[in-house]
């Protein structure tokens, strides 16, 4: 097989077959195939596209390129969620807990924020000592002892993926849909989930900026994880504006345990609600979504849900105070409001300027290397279709220092669009892609 | 500037102005835009296309990447022509004299044979004693004393082009038209030719397979020629089957002897009749073409071409008896007759197949290290639209061994397509492309 010729083909727009796929990954993995090689098939994928076999082969190809996991010895059905990322999603923090209370165990493994969006590793470290560096062994007891585990990568999962995306990164391919996936899934199945649902975001602050394209590639995920054997459902939710009203670490963090003591923004519980019925069902212990969603109302109602967080937190060397006394956690030196600078209807939001503003208050990541304040972001819980009058305060920045307070009092009100007449609120979730 | 944001914009379809393709191509020179961005870029040009303008400015940057030849201290007019290669295609050897004796410098630099083309300087080398290798002063004199040249590369002629090249030809980006032109014209504009003859070749032995594609191409670089200040014509010739008789390098030099002398085959003759006259007119030699002609047929008349052929031999160490008596040339081992193996009308050939004959008789190359065997290779006077009975001669084979020559006797015939009806004759030339 030489690599020019499988290049040339796809570049003429034809397929490549499963053993080709197979060869390709293997040998860029092992490092015989030049960067310049995968670069120029790369951009051959990205404007010729792949088919739903070629996606499959490349996730399945990706996925055997590191280590396999097995947690079948540890509990009899792995479930797993992943969110596409978004402003203010700190829905990881309330579904794991209650998922776990219900009976199912989670062991997930999680990154960290990039750019405009946050990650859950981030937000947990709010919590002094809590630590994601777990063995596989560790990760293994704590699934067994608790049901409940977040750590970050602790295997070598589909090192194949990770070096074609530092690839795409700096080759312009990384928007395409097939590629997306392949990505997406591969670290996925090589975690050993057995079933998953995909939190895919779609508006202003998403990868993804219509619904449709939103639709496609959560259809094209599902399709996946479907011929690779595993129970899949994808839901297609807004991010045309924050989830919830806090943005930033240790406020997010604040907002996920109000949500799971019964309280919180709506639109988030309603959120959380959805996804850990999903879960739930997916995993079978309940027959019916509206069944899940009465067992997962039932674990935060009675507590079982805050209960296992707090589990989760001390377990991982966490302070478990923090989780009974919030106000423990860090908090910023200055919290001012933020006030509207018009009057009128809330339109639409620059979401991603929203995360940005949390970024440059030093609430999350620009580089890899740029370490992360817990402390600083903002509570934003005007939301769209929402009056506001000029003057009036919309919500309040939390700041560690006078200049990024300023731009952030400045910023914010800028990101959102007023109208003059009416605007109606935004749904949830515009969809739900099941498996056949 | 950042190199992912302009693949990303060649990749959607946009433009690339000056400024940024020659950034592109002087970072890319000096080695500061690595080759994985390189190929991505490449791979979107090549799917995406340029534009004449964005072809020209590539051209340019790349002849910018090194020496820029300026002969006009030797002559006051630099007249080339180039050939995109073909199959017993040896007009180089006549033309050059010709025009030379006409009274028109030419100072050419030219390539080895790669594949099933042959190549100028491989045919030459058929002489004993005679060498391309000449330093820019030593070619400089010659053409001042002599006024005819037929060197490698003394220079570092367009640098970018052939560490672009080298990077298409494992990235499957060749066959992209832009990238051809912008890679010969850019060779043709940094040797400091003024005026140039385009011989594109179309058919079964040549890179472009059809009219449509040769005209194309032909039309491109005649237009980069214009933008850049160049006279440039674009001959498109017939290569669906070999020029001549001879294919193989001395016996290719034998048939230009011939041609010079007044004899050899009539295609062959034709086809240089009309090059060298293009040549003199741009040149400003001839006020018509059919003025040129006159004169170069009269060069041939009386001798003076062959005269000015022998002196190049000479001049670069060659043997002059070889001219005036070439069966001192190289001679095979064996020369046995080619039989036709049906009856019929000629009316195709696989005329690249029966350059890989050659190749593998030893006359050319599979890989650039590779010796060529001057004596090899095979006379084939028939020609489309001739009439061959079941076991009548239509040639001979020159080799060196008995596995080639009875390989040979069963790859020629097998590369002719004979039919019932009969067929017409091919043309010389399909289309002349001159600038505005």
């Amino acid at each position: 097989m030489r690599t020019v010729d499988l290049i040339a083909r796809k570049r003429d727009g034809g397929e490549l077959t499963s053993d080709e796929i197979g060869w390709l990954i293997r040998e860029y993995a092992a490092g015989k195939i030049p960067d310049y090689q995968a670069a120029a098939l790369l951009m051959a994928i990205y404007l010729r596209g792949m088919n739903r076999r070629e996606t499959v082969d490349l996730t399945l190809a990706m996925a055997a390129s590191g280590e396999m996991l097995d947690l079948h010895d540890v509990a009899p059905l792995i479930v797993d969620k992943h969110s596409s990322g978004g402003v203010g999603d700190k829905t990881s923090l309330a579904v794991l807990p209650l998922v776990a209370a219900c009976g199912v165990p989670v062991g997930k493994m999680s990154g960290r924020g990039l750019g405009s969006s946050g990650g859950t590793l981030d937000k947990m470290e709010s919590f002094a000592g809590w630590s994601p560096a777990l063995s596989l062994d560790q990760f293994k007891r704590q699934l067994r002892d608790i049901g409940l585990v977040l750590a970050g990568q602790t295997a070598d999962l589909a090192p194949a993926d990770g070096k074609l995306y530092a690839l795409r990164d700096v080759t312009a391919t990384v928007s395409n849909r097939s590629l997306i996936a392949a990505s997406i899934m591969s670290k996925k199945l090589a975690a050993g989930a057995d079933a998953i649902v995909l939190d895919v975001k779609m508006g202003s602050g998403a990868f993804m900026p219509t619904l449709e394209a939103a639709e496609d590639l959560a259809r094209l995920m599902v399709e996946i994880g479907e011929d690779a054997g595993r129970r899949v459902v994808a839901l297609i939710s807004d991010m045309n504006q924050p989830l919830g009203h806090a943005v930033g670490n240790a406020l997010e963090v604040k907002e996920a345990i109000a949500a799971l003591s019964g309280g919180g923004p709506d639109d988030f519980w309603d959120h959380c609600l959805t996804v850990a019925a999903h879960m739930l069902r997916l995993a079978g212990a309940a027959a019916t979504l509206d069944e899940a969603r009465a067992k997962v109302g039932a674990a935060r109602a009675d507590g079982r849900g805050l209960a296992k967080f707090r589990e989760l937190v001390v377990a991982q060397g966490g302070d478990g105070r923090q989780v009974d006394e919030p106000e423990r956690l860090p908090r910023a030196r200055y919290v001012e409001p933020i006030e509207a600078t018009g009057s009128g209807y809330v339109a639409a939001m620059d979401t991603a300027e929203l995360g940005w503003v949390c970024v440059r208050c030093g609430g999350g990541r620009l580089v890899k290397s740029d370490v992360v304040n817990p402390g600083v972001g903002f509570l934003l819980p005007v939301k769209i279709g929402d009056y506001v009058e000029r003057g009036q305060p919309i919500g309040e920045i939390h700041a560690d220092d006078d200049m990024t307070l300023q731009q952030a009092q400045r910023d914010i009100p800028a990101a959102l669009t007023l109208a003059p007449d009416p605007v109606a609120p935004l749904p949830l979730f515009y969809a739900t892609i099941n498996g056949e």
